[in-house]
């Protein structure tokens, strides 16, 4: 794996003190396994794919034409829902942006975004959205004057690598937001950012505390003897269910996704569930945010972002609950249903390609809108705290093949 | 340590299947140590403070007296801030609540709540505010029809015990939210739920992943040999910090507070910070809201919940930055403040009390109304992105006699 590489600082020089004298680069060392392999692949793969477009702009350059660049249409007009595939896709409609008097600074914000890109691959680096923002300062009349511009071209950047397999993680774009919590029967393999060494994480040793994934998750494996994996919507489920070890009675893993999961999140389940084929069972609230905002966007991602579908959605994920069912069975205090709640059960049975394909979650909003009401996950302590641990979650398991799709 | 109870579950009976036969209860296991002493000690405390504040009511009805319960007024009013203790304190305002016709429900629903808390200790379980509501509808007539009610007796139960130095987490009463990320060099000792025996939880080894705080710390205990804990506003530069190993160059520990931290990092810090005598410093934006929300809260605690503030603030954290100097300083990109911004540096300084004892900082948000801008501490990045770990944390940490109180 390559030394880190410093980060270019602007021409008239930064403040600098005595400190930086004091401190020795440590030397990279490579260490041969599986693991390391395929990350320095894959990021010889992203070198390449970066040099083949500049190469290509460039060579237009040379030869007095005007260079061109076409991105995928970021948009729901340009989404398809397949079954097979199991997730939002992007279609082929591509805006095209040409080099002009016009799109000049566009353009080169562009290349230099891509440069950077290059930088980091190549030093094993990152940068965040606001880090780029903040970088671009220091490329004079490339410069960007607010973040909404730099995040647009980062966006374009995605969709255009993204048609090729590359994902922004692995460009070394990563999101500021914190990862989930998790715990269980798992090992995450973590090779180290500069010695390449194997970090081994066990999560069943964590205590009433979790592993807290990283924002970029590209680099890990993974080693585990679990039957699936339990995503779950609220913080309190997750304490309850970590903290008495469930994990080990129904050798799990549990994440916790703590509302709506960030991108870090959903792509270590995804990861973790295709590299170990494990199954995902999504416990969330029974109510149209947890069923189609939290557990939708799990499965088959968003509508406008589908360009990031291949890489964060997790189409193997099934419903084990809570249930409209679930709440006349385990007969739940419940909360009745407001008008918000009643417009985006409506909406998603009348726009959301998901849930036109799928005759359950059809009948299963339909049910939920009748009733009139929502539950949530932790109403299941009306029959005492540890129902959900002792009766609940063991019933439920005895019948996956009923979970919702 | 008690074996587990089980939370008492409705005359009716709840739906329960085979699962339940098939589990065997795991004997509990007594392990002789400090930690497991320390916080067997605290828990035979608390039951007993339970038992006294329930046997004073129960004698008083025996009397045929009318019973009553004192409670601390919850509010700025009855707030003070000593620079001595270092935060907010509750002052001598109770408001009393006697037993008559009108306050029976709430009486007996304050009598249940003290209940529950006294089974979770004795259980060694927890609930969180929203398990608590939905253990009451098995309360018949003492049941609470809006969660809002059982939180508010819920504060008031825990503002009564506050005043005899027992915190809501000793009461077993634990947040629903997700604690921060840390990572460095320390040893997280968390005693098993069940058998007592010590998890021992190592912060170096969590590659570029961490330890996730869990909701209640009280029974954790630490080991380390680090210098200061660094606590940090966002997740982006945690990360970097963390993929780069700052705190190893650094001799010291990580925590990601993400935005406003919540009461479990709060505790964390500040019982980290206590127990093994380590400076806390706090690294975050440079504006209104990073210095008077987030420093502050994590400082001083906040007004309307000054009975809190004796678990819950770190009276000795100190602000290493963003300053206001630094962005002449360090020639950061800035933003304008905006109205919002003008608005609560000016209402800090009027109305304040931690910011109209602090002359320096008096002067500081004053030179920040004056520059009429604001920084981020990703503005660093303008310099390199590594420049925050090569060179601005050093030259600060050279000077910490001059951070801001």
């Amino acid at each position: 794996m390559a030394a880190r590489k410093k980060a270019s600082a602007p021409a008239g020089g930064p403040p600098r003190g005595r400190a930086a004298k004091s401190r020795a680069k440590t030397k990279a060392k490579t260490v041969d396994n599986e693991v390391t392999r395929r990350n320095q692949k894959f990021d010889a793969l992203t070198v390449d794919l970066i040099r083949k477009t500049a190469g290509t702009v460039h060579r237009e350059i040379r030869d007095e034409k005007k260079p061109d660049l076409a991105f995928p249409v970021r948009s729901l007009r340009n989404v398809s829902y397949s079954q097979k595939t199991g997730y939002f896709e992007m279609g082929r409609q591509k805006k095209v942006r040409t080099l002009t008097v016009n799109t000049v600074k566009s353009f080169a914000q562009t290349l230099r975004m891509m440069g950077l890109s290059k930088e980091l691959v190549e030093g094993n680096d990152f940068a965040t959205k606001r880090d780029a923002y903040y970088q671009s300062k220091n490329w004079e009349e490339a410069r960007f004057d607010e973040q909404a511009e730099s995040d647009t071209v980062m966006d374009d950047i995605e969709a255009l690598f993204s048609v090729q397999g590359v994902s922004r993680e692995q460009l070394r774009f990563i999101p500021d937001e914190h990862g989930g919590a998790v715990a269980g029967r798992l090992v995450v393999l973590d090779p180290d950012r500069e010695t390449g060494e194997i970090e081994r994480i066990d999560c069943t040793r964590f205590g009433s505390g979790a592993y807290s994934i990283p924002s970029s998750v590209e680099q890990l494996s993974f080693e585990t003897d679990a039957k699936f994996i339990l995503a779950i919507e609220t913080g309190g489920i997750f304490q309850r269910l970590q903290s008495h070890k469930y994990w080990q009675t129904a050798n799990c893993i549990l994440v916790s996704m703590a509302g709506v999961p960030t991108r870090a999140t959903r792509r270590f389940i995804r990861k973790l569930s295709d590299e170990c084929r494990l199954p995902v069972y999504a416990f969330v609230d029974c109510d149209p945010y947890g069923i189609s905002n939290i557990y939708r966007t799990l499965k088959v991602g968003s509508g406008n972002a589908a360009h990031l579908s291949q890489f964060f959605c997790v189409p193997q994920a099934r419903y084990l609950g809570v249930t409209p069912q679930d709440i006349l069975d385990y007969q739940l205090p419940t909360h009745p249903l407001v008008d918000v709640d009643i417009k985006r059960a409506r909406d998603a049975l009348k726009n959301d390609p998901f849930f036109k394909t799928h005759k359950p979650w059809q009948k299963a909003m339909d049910q939920l809108l009748k009733m009139g009401v929502r539950a949530e996950q932790q109403a299941l302590a009306k029959w005492g705290l540890n129902y959900v641990i002792e009766e609940y979650l063991p019933r439920k398991l005895e019948q996956t093949a009923g979970f919702l799709p």
